[in-house]
């Protein structure tokens, strides 16, 4: 992992003035990039995809977009860089057409949230085309453009796998973007980003679904007059949008499953000192979350 | 569960205007009860009890108290109401004082979060005491009287757990005092109360735990630097106040193996369905978690 730029950002151009970037789905990530690069005063121009007419008027009548259209090949053929912000499968299905369309020399990046089979088939793009593989390291429970905010990325990790035959200069302008829309992009190995994501996003998803679910076992009425705000912040990421938290778990089955385990283990560390009355060691566990939680930073 | 009064509250004298209210255990639940009942604005007459002066001169100098002692006799001795706010062990152990230093007819309520082992415990509590269980749901992971404010009860279910021998007076009093500080009394049996509370947040403190003692097999700086408000919130908890929690933990164990052991369970069956690549089984546990997480309201 490397921040990937540290230098006189005056002496910078982050994107090309003259730049067409479509952004390929205009949810809460897709849009939030739009109204973020709008925000930044580049003089870009934002081409909007997104199948449902609504979406694109919303985005439009936001200021987001300064042309919306439901076809793919018809938003990503005049673009310089081609984001494709998706659910997981999605994108994995979106990018031989993408292939097809895109411009030569046009950069390719993505917002999915798992990066290893996103990057492998982008290894499959045609030669002209310039991948990047992304991930902003922010969201919201909610869904779609009506939950969009231009302020989404400030001051975010925005991960950034290049491929080994990325050229520095698209590399430049997947940092360039990154940086536009406030964040702090950090350049980051595929496996490497899978397995952390899925243990500090994907497993914390996966524990709220569990937990929510178990309340199938509870008296309805009296469960929901007593939770409080534990239960609701526990509990916040199972609602996020089910397709694309299912695409994310698996595309990313190996490393969730792996942390699921290690998870499994420390709950059942923890049942087992309770149920012992082992109070000494379900003491240290308690404190030893306890002093780490309390040292993060968010 | 039912709740403690409908009625037109404008015929009704929530507290005795000259009542003695003495709490002990200035922290995060008793300092909050006492700037709330200052801020009702009833002529109530405030002691605190704590063991260090600097929260006694921060409780007086906040106007919290109107008088504060280390002296857990003298503060109780003339008190109308003696209100326990202190990890629930500790409850347990000064039951027996209080008992002997309490006056005829004083209300005895406690503010511990499990209620089967207190109540049991108010049982030996001399005739001439009247005692009541109770369990603001309210809470947050910092510890404290610098933590503590007037709003924390305010519009959250207040548990009332009234003994057999209770008189109608006594529990009334409760009853005010809860409403006095802006909450929502709700009369409840200790032991349903503790299974609820487990399920809803001993066993949410207990997966956020777990949840950031896995963080031991991350590489800790890729973690930090990764994790975003989705881990922030799933393991707010784990920063909780370890006595004050393996007190909960230990005190309502059973219920808490029995929600460990729905909730392992639960986690077991999305792990089954992810690993055998069960798309069904998995999306329709994801749904329904959105599903009833969505629809409820904190």
């Amino acid at each position: 992992m490397r921040e990937a730029r540290t230098g006189n950002h005056a002496t910078y151009r982050p994107l090309e003035r003259s730049s067409t970037i479509c952004i390929v789905g205009l949810g809460l990530m897709g849009g939030s990039l739009a109204l973020a690069l709008r925000a930044s005063q580049l003089p870009v121009n934002l081409v909007g995809v997104a199948r449902n007419p609504a979406t694109i008027a919303a985005a439009r009548s936001a200021g987001a977009i300064d042309y919306g259209t439901a076809d793919l090949a018809e938003g990503a053929a005049g673009a310089d860089v081609v984001v494709l912000a998706t659910p997981v499968r999605t994108i994995l299905r979106m990018l031989p057409q993408v292939g097809q369309c895109a411009r030569p020399g046009a950069l390719v990046l993505d917002l999915g949230s798992s990066k290893k089979q996103v990057c492998d088939a982008m290894a499959d793009l045609p030669d002209k085309l310039q991948p990047v593989g992304g991930h902003p390291m922010c969201g919201k429970e909610v869904a779609g453009f009506g939950a969009a905010e231009a302020g989404l990325f400030r001051d975010r990790p925005f991960v950034l796998c290049p491929l080994p035959r990325t050229g520095p200069a698209a590399l430049d302008r997947a940092i360039g973007l990154a940086e536009a829309a406030g964040a702090r992009p950090l350049l980051l190995d595929p496996a490497l980003h899978d397995r952390a994501v899925a243990g500090v996003s994907h497993l914390p998803y996966a524990v709220a679904v569990a937990l929510v679910n178990c309340m199938d076992a509870a008296d309805d009425s009296l469960a929901r007059s007593l939770a409080s705000s534990g239960f609701r912040d526990t509990s916040r990421l199972a609602a996020s949008e089910v397709g694309m938290m299912l695409d994310i778990l698996v595309t990313n089955r190996d490393a969730v499953l792996a942390w699921l385990d290690v998870f499994a283990g420390q709950l059942d560390h923890l049942r087992s000192a309770l149920a012992g009355g082992d109070e000494s060691v379900l003491s240290e566990m308690l404190a030893s979350a306890q002093h780490r939680r309390s040292s993060m930073v968010f």
